[in-house]
């Protein structure tokens, strides 16, 4: 098949571009490089099968172009980083909400109607139970970014419904691994780096949090393209399991072979719209024959090890 | 209080103002006349306390300015009508979504942090729970009306976590009364008055909806305005009841003493993305001590009355 990833630059789009295209497929990568790196790419460039467009989300026209006989669009492109919502509203609505829409718009206009969509467990803002299913109650929305992804998932929806567009949405934990570049362990890691006697965290360092390894993420989201069927296919993605960021931290300076001293910002939330507890009930996608294999500690690792040997995307990211 | 009411030319949003003004309120009206009706505006023009303010939701700085010195916002604008989403998905998603987070940037720039907005019923899609609760399972979208005004509910729920707004949101049921503009009353009026023998429904004429009349609407809408205190306060607003369109048909054919043939577009949805049972629970509302005063019926024939000493409004509508 012929794939579009949007986002194919980026942390989980690269990857998902490298295992597409080691299974046969065309792609074609669509990033705007806010975020996305070049080096994420330097496998799937050289390859024959390979294609790589620099646009943005906001250009139509390009992203028509670029879905022109795709048999489906995988859309990661986004602004990733659930903490910025509140000092950049727009941005958060622009790439998430309006990238979407336009994604969909382009993807009527070349006649392509199967969509992948990279969610958020976010979606749930402070769900009242854990772990959280797909059909939980309703949800509030506590952050910009959940907001702005919450808005991509219901147009997608209705594109399904109105324009029979088949839907896959994966609302994600947070994602670890190599390539990673944002996010607590990239932050605790940059400060260690420079001053490891010391570490500020944002929060009491009581919130839990789910993370995913990003092949198993991968295998996640193929799996469910192969064996899911119906018009709108909604899948929590993540592990069983969670931990306190305290219990990261721990991992974290072992793995590291430092002692810092750590202190918080304090409070429940490490920023407006942060969720205490993620806990996403992930039965659904296990159903499938899915299970992670990589547990939380050993993506913290592999993440650690990855950022180790490649200090220039330190620098690559403010 | 001084009130911003955006969409205050419109069906709803004129009655508003007027009651409003009624109460002593200073109002500004924020319109862009694409639906609004001047004649709507009959009453409040000449009053002492009453601006209007000719504008699109898309120019924010006009927003701004007409939010400026607003001690609350009521975002009552709206592409409206739910059967066009197909036809012109950027209207629902400029005019509903982004239109909103115009709103809500230019209440954070004018500093005004109270929001009223005008949601929908829609945005619980087909759900499986009758009739509906607030806290209803995360429902799917099925048209592009409804994904859009649940995107500009997300946007104003996390404006109310990160920018320590409050939030008013209210999911109707359609509306009806006097300068009601579109919908299947509308419709079936326009088609009578020209053919009185016969009718042609979209639909199978089964469908089942639920009816407010608008100064019950703008009742509850002030009930929970005073009563609850909440940072998101989400209500429910409809009656307890439905009715079949073929009964709303009978109805309306006895009032206006025709006796047409009626022809069925057939299937159980009149439109793509046509929900074809809406019924609300709406006990929330009711426990603050509100109740509507005015059955479906009587808002029909309420509705019919004011089309027939109204026909210019007919000719100003496609």
């Amino acid at each position: 098949m012929r794939a579009l990833v949007t986002g194919g630059a980026g942390f989980i789009g690269s990857h998902l571009v490298d295992r597409l295209l080691h299974e046969g497929h065309d792609v074609v990568a669509y990033d705007s490089f806010a975020t996305g790196q070049d080096r994420f790419l330097e496998r799937a460039v050289p390859h024959p099968r390979f294609t790589l467009v620099r646009g943005d989300l906001l250009d139509r026209a390009a992203l028509g172009s670029a879905a022109a006989g795709a048999d489906i669009v995988f859309h990661l492109a986004a602004s990733a980083d659930v903490r910025f919502g509140t000092a950049c509203p727009d941005r958060d609505v622009s790439q998430n909400t309006v990238g979407t829409f336009n994604v969909l718009e382009a993807m009527r206009a070349a006649g392509v109607t199967r969509i992948v969509f990279s969610s958020t467990g976010s979606v749930y803002g402070e769900p009242a139970v854990f772990p959280t299913p797909e059909d939980a109650p309703f949800p509030l929305q506590t952050s910009l970014y959940g907001a702005a992804k919450l808005a991509g998932e219901a147009l997608i929806q209705a594109y399904c419904e109105g324009f029979g567009f088949q839907g896959y949405i994966f609302r994600f934990v947070s994602i670890l691994g190599e390539r990673y570049s944002h996010g607590h362990v990239f932050d605790f890691y940059k400060q260690l780096r420079v001053h490891p006697q010391e570490l500020r965290v944002l929060g009491d360092g009581h919130q839990r949090k789910s993370y995913l390894y990003v092949h198993d993420c991968i295998d996640a989201s193929l799996c469910a393209l192969e064996r899911a069927h119906g018009r709108v296919n909604i899948f929590n993605l993540g592990t069983h399991d969670f931990c306190e960021v305290n219990r990261s931290i721990a991992w974290i300076v072992e793995e590291l072979g430092v002692t810092p001293a750590v202190s918080y910002s304090g409070g429940v939330r490490g920023w407006i719209g942060d969720s205490p507890f993620i806990l996403l009930d992930c039965r659904r996608i296990r159903t499938l024959g899915w299970a992670p294999r990589v547990s939380i500690r050993d993506g913290i690792v592999r993440t650690l090890r990855y950022l180790q040997q490649n200090p220039w995307l330190l620098d690559a990211r403010p």
